[in-house]
């Protein structure tokens, strides 16, 4: 999911950075001491051992521990999902259970904490926890809880045959939930100056746990997922696959047998929500976790509305895709696994639907790219870790689907026979390669580029332009700063350079009149007002072209994620690299791939908003 | 393997990350124009188009190309050891030669190109690719062309029954280990800054092309070692565990069987050095893709030289544990699979001595981090990719060994009987966990810590003293400097402080000497003069320490490199893992972790060995 914490783009100030370092580089005492007067003797204590800590070493000490929650429950998740002799899901959920409740402790006390040192100047990581996030997180949030009331039911049906960790586990998810949520609406943006060591630990702690959280609702889903095509194969009277169902109903019966079947069956639809919920808290918490100590200084904030204006086109396009999109999931869920023949046509009609997007989601990409060659704007790479997070992830869960990809396409490549449908997953492969690694340069430039900064150059154009008014040949000195702001040596005149159109509060014309009510005299010859307006109405177009492209692209994404995260996966279903590869190491594959490429549709939904809304 | 690309630790000069930060900003046409007049209408051309990508996105391009090529590698692999349907071994290795023939060619090209144009002012990033870390990579290389030789003479003596790609293979990849040994050697050190679009595209294959022949090395020694232990199974009689053999023999009689035996038995004694091989040079080369259009600032350097004095102690202690780890690999080799009792005995004294090596090393790691704690000097956060790089692997090669320990916590926990030797694993798991950790945040400490900066703080001190001079009060400009400096609110005269013992090149009484050469009147009374002796002793002799420490933990992981490299892994041979697990599963487990385990030793090497020549 999107994680905030801009730094704001105006370029990374020099100063600030050197600030920020010395402050990182900093020891703990010195944030102590500025709460209070400093212990008398701080030497030979162990406490005063452990503040003189310096910064680096607390990060390194919490994000180690963190790793270790991170590894002991992923192996207790392995063991379960293997059958390891002793294991079962109780050990899972006890551990995850105490991993929460320390969590709720510790957010209790930080808020707690917070309440009393009111007076404190707080600083605050303005571009931290927007407003559109907390609202997606708290929409996730509220079905995460409907889930929740669904388990506790379930275990009251059932209750005389389930262990008692499956009835306690749904109740402590729920407080967890609802303490989080409160948590993240009102620290999401602080910046922790003071006692940093308790701190650090209890952030590093809450993203793991939402992340082995994350990690447990993957499990489960995917654990369904297999179950349900197991059945379907089954049901299609393939006999050579070993197949062995997990997870079956419980052993009594269900006191109320209509509520415990609606509360199984809702259970799974719910699910992929919960699992967006604990990976985008995960990030969230990740980057109070980053802002820990972090020396911020305060630049001038451009709030990003979100308008629906100018980008109708591709909202149109793009709600016609949702929609679509939905019909498809549902045809094909009806469809799959009833006969060959209707499963057959319910991966030709699947593959062709994607076949359609995946193209329209290419060609926008290439125009936005080929808009961005011809507009040669430098790029903002100053220090941002946020931004970093963002690109890396993006990249990085592109790859677990690129690893889906390639497998098909190896394994139509090798396979013996190519039953008709198979063809189709050749270009639908090749397409997913395709569309990610434009979308990713898309949004990864997109989220790079400078918008205030042209801002600030062009005032600096127009102060030397009033100052040197007509007495002196202003050429040279024009010609000094363009080549300084961009770098472009094509000779084009000054003043055609687009910057002023990139404002994202005052439009172009303003900016013209601004120039005329300082009553100043345009050096250059009268052609090139022509060509500033013409300029103008040219790039004003472009950014219209890249809105919809961004909120074609958004809509998109959204639907992309419905498909696989409601279980319409032909990569399952299509058999041709099941049967190259064999059962067990392409489940195994497609299970460890599948969540990044799920996630990945959602951070990439979310990076595009932001894209629509700096745009 | 140790990553080299130091900024230098003089604290991130702010305008040199600007400047860079401008310049990773700016458009490869800039780069093209330094080298000649621009072309005149570089507008409408698809090469002009091109030339104005921004850097980032070259960057981006780049990178996710290279991860095609990784993606596209690990699937053939795998599903070479799934054994999938109509894939050999010829097929990745058809795919590893066509990948080292791109980069012959590639190499060829840039060192020509780069010899055409040597009149170019060519930057050098005097940081990477330090001389001790060539020696080493020529030494790995020269071992890995012996291992070529002899998979040659192993082609030829079963030639009649081996596939052509097998002898073409160790051919192409002896042309390719030295043409890339020579260029490292030349150009390691390169910082590219011209036609950056194909240098970038260039060095990232050569990157994922070394990374791939890495996970070739260690899926052929994972496999050989698999067979190894089924048959010691077999040997002690285990039949309740599947097994089949994997990688037999060829199916037709060697020409020459003495000369193949040899051939074949030697070729795995050298895998561990070839795998070693690949990871250092695909690091030495991310660096130098790391290095593309990077702005560096020439820095005064401070030659790292490696000197014997003041660390015997460590180093002789060090040596032992060298020779006796050994020894005791020799001995469990010969033991393990014998029989029962001898495998157990054999077991048993491989636990207890390394539970003795791992609590010596823990123990010097407490030692040396409660020195650093009581020393005070600020930490170095300046931004410096290679070292951030560097600790990034350390914590990420130790969740693979990490991984393995959490494994063996829970399977002693849960498992339902306990033979006495599973009872050592149990501590021997725990220290493995802590003295990563411990030795982990000593070497993240260590390379972040400030050796010059403290330097040049003394002069201006001294400067301000012999201009201040005894007319003026200097103590609140001292003061101010002071804590300045190291922001230690602690009230201790600034005389005391131990900067100038820090010093790589002059020792503490040299300084002394210039203070006083300099006619410089020490202003604060007398006892402070005693007070700097004093602790300038207590400083050297807490710099042998910690020169001691280093020493000796860098000869400890060394020595621990040796038992996985060679075949000793009771992971595999103590089997309550296996009981609890399962077979299957907890091999896949060992198999995945255990080459980030061994890359882990060999890393924390390299970094022990920078901090032993820093301190």
């Amino acid at each position: 999911m999107a994680v905030e914490g801009r730094e704001g783009s105006l370029g990374g100030s020099p100063a600030r950075g050197k600030k920020s370092g010395a402050k990182k580089g900093g020891w703990e005492l010195e944030q102590v001491a500025a709460e209070g007067p400093p212990p008398p003797s701080p030497r030979g204590s162990r406490l005063a051992l452990l503040r003189k800590t310096p910064e680096k070493n607390a990060e390194i000490l919490s994000s180690q521990y963190g790793l270790h929650l991170f590894l002991a429950g992923l192996l207790l998740m392995f063991a379960w999902a293997v059958h390891a002799k002793g294991f079962s899901q109780s050990a899972v959920l006890s551990y995850l259970i105490t991993l929460m409740l320390l969590q709720i402790l510790w957010m209790a006390w930080y808020i707690c904490r917070r309440y009393a040192h009111k007076r404190l100047i707080q600083d605050k990581d303005t571009h931290a926890g927007a407003r559109w996030l907390k609202c997606a997180i708290t929409l996730f949030a509220a079905i995460t809880l409907i889930m929740d009331s669904f388990k506790i039911g379930y275990f009251v049906g059932y209750s005389d045959c389930l262990s008692v960790t499956e009835g306690i586990f749904p109740a402590t998810h729920a407080v967890h939930t609802l303490l989080q949520v409160y948590f993240l609406w009102s620290h999401a943006k602080d910046i922790i100056q003071s006692f940093k060591m308790l701190e650090r630990f209890g952030v590093i702690h809450s993203v793991f746990t939402n992340l082995l959280l994350w990690t447990n609702g993957v499990l489960t889903e995917s654990k369904h997922q297999l179950n349900e095509h197991k059945e379907r194969l089954i049901t299609l009277g393939f006999g050579n696959i070993t197949l062995e169902l997990d997870d079956h109903e419980p052993q009594c019966n269900c006191t109320t047998t209509v509520l415990c079947s609606i509360f199984s069956q809702g259970i799974y639809y719910l699910y992929p929500f919960n699992i967006e919920y604990h990976i985008m808290a995960s990030t969230m918490l990740y980057v109070l976790w980053k802002n820990i100590g972090r020396k911020v200084e305060h630049l001038q904030q451009h709030k990003i509305t979100f308008k629906f204006q100018g980008k109708t086109l591709g909202a149109i396009l793009g709600l016609i895709v949702f929609t679509t999109t939905i019909a498809i999931v549902v045809v094909y869920l009806f469809q799959i696994g009833r006969s060959k023949i209707k499963s057959e046509i319910a991966l030709i009609m699947f593959y062709l639907y994607s076949i359609a997007v995946l193209t329209m989601m290419c060609a926008a990409g290439i125009v936005a790219l080929l808009i961005y060659r011809l507009e040669e704007k430098s790029l903002d790479v100053s220090k941002n870790p946020a931004r970093k997070l963002d690109a890396d992830l993006l990249v990085g869960a592109a790859s677990g689907s690129w690893l889906l990809s390639w497998g098909s396409i190896l394994a139509i490549i090798c396979a013996d026979s190519h039953p008709a449908y198979t063809w189709y997953n050749l270009p639908f492969s090749i397409l997913v390669i395709f569309e990610k690694y434009i979308q990713n340069l898309f949004i990864i430039e997109s989220i790079h580029r400078e918008h205030e900064k042209v801002n600030d150059d062009i005032k600096t154009i127009r102060i030397l332009t009033v100052s040197n008014g007509n007495t002196l040949s202003p050429a040279p000195s024009y010609k000094e700063i363009y080549n300084g702001i961009d770098g472009i040596q094509n000779g084009e005149s000054p003043y055609m350079f687009n910057g002023n159109n990139i404002l994202p509060e005052s439009s172009g014309s303003d900016a013209l009149d601004e120039d005329k009510s300082q009553g100043n005299t345009p050096v250059t010859p009268s052609t090139s007002d022509f060509s500033l307006y013409s300029k103008n109405s040219s790039v004003n177009n472009k950014r219209n072209i890249l809105k919809n492209i961004a909120a074609f692209l958004f809509l998109c994404n959204l639907s992309l994620w419905i498909p696989p995260a409601f279980g319409c996966r032909p990569e399952y279903d299509n058999g041709l690299e099941e049967m190259v590869f064999g059962f067990e190491p392409w489940i195994t594959v497609v299970n460890l791939a599948m969540p990044f490429s799920i996630f990945y549709r959602m951070h990439s939904a979310a990076s595009l908003f932001e894209v629509i809304c700096k745009t």
